[in-house]
């Protein structure tokens, strides 16, 4: 499931795929930055795999949905959420086989990673390391200028992955937000 | 580091590459069964990962280094340790990714995959799915008739993981072996 609009990338402008891994779900959004600031959602979509297949089947479902972004798109940074929170041993493993996948296709492809936790995605998207999932739908769809929320939500979450790293490392924060980065002290949730 | 024996493989033979996954070390053994029985290794190793690369150029290191083994042995099936025991989450998901790499390579390449727990490749190597490291690589060294144990360990452990695999789904089982998924009662550890 993908949305796709046709506007075709601006000169100058930085290109960041944004991902949220799961096994049952990936969510992706492709995100431009204009040299003007205008920010473009080109693509977003969630790669869903078949529950019934064997894990080596959906990573590589997965893996082929992603390197099929990545190679239409050909974006400057890939932008994953780095998770992981509150889960277990087995739930961690299996995770980890999806974003192995992911990993492997930015880095066969030659294109930087960045990684953020989930609070920092929120925080630079949002403005609050602890907002809602709605919120930060909300706040994507202002941002993007669209009409409604990206659906399903998984895919709102790969696009705050991709506005997370625009807002932080190429645009440098929000206008009021000192990135955590270069903060002297403590979180700014 | 890698040993490989000249040997070409055999007309009618099931060649098996059987991998122990790590994200530090990943140690793989190619193992033909011949139709008259006799087991031949073709070659054994370990894939070090460069410890101080970030966790996608580390995967994309094993995955080069077992796609290379596959596609220069295209074998008939992959036999992968399924871990996983008493680690902690961190260590489950970086362990996942190294894993999910190499899964994807055969699957790429549809490769039929087996995985096996480790007890299991203990139990079908040595006869007791307690074995010491040690037993195993002397039992590896026994059935492949080799002049010493494949070195270092983690390439005893890729091996043993393929042997494994001949063991139960070629040969049916050692001889007065009763494969347990077939066995009525209980571990026969």
């Amino acid at each position: 499931m993908s949305v796709s609009t046709p506007r075709g990338r601006t000169a100058g402008g930085v290109l960041v795929v944004g991902i949220d891994p799961g096994t049952t779900a990936t969510g992706y959004g492709v995100v431009e930055r204009a040299v003007d600031g205008r920010l473009l959602l080109h693509e977003c979509g969630v790669f869903r795999t078949t529950a019934a297949n064997p894990l080596h089947a959906r990573i590589r479902e997965i893996y082929e949905g992603i390197d099929g972004v990545l190679e239409t798109f050909e974006p400057d940074m890939v932008s994953v959420e780095a998770v992981f929170q509150g889960k277990n041993v087995r739930s961690a493993l299996v995770l980890g086989h999806a974003r192995g996948a992911i990993l492997l296709s930015a880095s066969l492809r030659d294109i930087p990673i960045a990684e953020y936790a989930p609070r920092e995605i929120k925080k630079a998207v949002v403005g609050r390391g602890g907002a809602t999932k709605e919120q930060v739908a909300w706040m994507v769809q202002e941002r993007l200028r669209l009409k409604a929320p990206p659906s399903p939500g998984d895919a709102a979450d790969g696009v705050a992955a991709a506005l997370c790293h625009i807002t932080l490392a190429v645009e440098g924060g929000p206008p009021g937000f000192l990135p955590h980065r270069f903060a002297s002290g403590g979180e700014h949730a």
